[in-house]
């Protein structure tokens, strides 16, 4: 297996989308080998017809998108650990997706963006600078500097998590899997280039993360960031 | 098998979470007794220790809250359809409940809040006007009157139904199942005491609760209320 992901400058592994297939993988047991894209990279990825990461490569199946790549590994090993469960559990898995895409991505987003420029490698910079500024239609820094009004919507967002979490130690129930992954590309994402605290540290979605942090012998904790305050 | 659930004036049965778990035993191919309980007749179901419904008596077992009930059903009758799947579904299920209960049902309540009142029998009015009062901290009238701006909040809630809905046909996947049923509670709360349209008929949630009332020969369609639009 080969998974394509995205990396900015210095070994800073940010993309969200790319750390729930990391986790994913590491759930279902396997370690492929990891091919480095730069956001200027795009030529080395037109093979899989799209211009997005992560992209897995598995023998002859190329797959594209964090959901279709874990829906793919629940199907096609499915006597590995499931991500999504049986059929109502995916079902349900797509709303979940939908809501972290839709719902909380955005106002993280807008805590962190300048952050994220500021970690690219240089090649990169301009690309991410221009099509951002597009599509926000503000100067990023502009954007970043009203983080402390960002950030308590970012937190009011997840009141459903933390609701979960008074019942249930993750979303996916005892123990983890596929959705938390989903939920925790974002924090990934946040702690990876900035070190503005998205929680506060008696929430028990910080605890949550603490936890994701530590799973698979730290695969998420201990790649390069900020520590989580 | 006994379900106690509320009731306003003839015979309009406005409970959301008493609608999850009729659609909910009607998935699982049971038929309860129904018992009708008004907001007056609290005395009536102090034998389960609290004071809300839906209620299932079944046999020695009293189970409350209408989560807590599609979970028993679940567990107690494995072999009859699945309501929200294995442990990884009902771990999703739990998030998915917190979402309706704290992000749908808020600007849903505010365009219908007098609609409620309007449909209660007559014993029961002093005691909805002065608790939703107090816990909405506005007369009931004002709050509907600005429901031309929360309806607009509530379509935007479902922003992750609509994604969802371009993927699937249902929450749960293929066919509907619990997670359905749990929202659309709020949907058939909304039709039995209003008229107001409260989703735009080229909304594919819309064509979804189209989908919805008709199942079980109706259950939900045949039920007493306003039409949708």
């Amino acid at each position: 297996m080969k998974l394509y992901e995205l990396c900015g400058a210095d070994g800073r592994y940010f993309s969200p989308y790319c750390w729930r297939t990391r986790m994913a993988l590491a759930h279902k047991g396997f370690e492929p080998t990891r091919e480095i894209i730069h956001f200027c990279d795009k030529d080395r990825i037109a093979f899989s017809g799209q211009d997005k990461v992560p992209i897995l490569v598995d023998g002859d199946h190329v797959v594209f998108d964090s959901h279709a790549i874990a829906l793919y590994l629940d199907e096609t090993y499915p006597d590995q650990p499931s991500l999504f469960g049986d059929a109502i559990g995916s079902g349900q898995a797509q709303f979940f997706t939908q809501w972290v895409n839709s719902t909380v991505h955005g106002p993280l987003l807008h805590c962190v963006i300048q952050d994220i420029f500021e970690h690219l490698d240089d090649a990169s910079k301009d690309y991410f600078v221009e099509s951002r500024t597009a599509r926000m239609g503000k100067p990023l820094a502009e954007i970043q500097a009203g983080r402390d009004q960002s950030v308590l919507k970012f937190r009011k967002a997840l009141t459903p998590v933390r609701l979960t979490f008074n019942e249930q130690p993750y979303l996916a129930g005892e123990t983890p899997a596929g959705p938390d992954y989903t939920l925790f590309g974002a924090f990934q994402w946040a702690r990876v280039v900035s070190p503005f605290p998205i929680l506060e540290a008696d929430d028990p979605v910080f605890a949550w993360r603490e936890r994701m942090l530590g799973l698979f012998d730290g695969l998420a904790g201990k790649a390069l960031g900020y520590p989580v305050i």
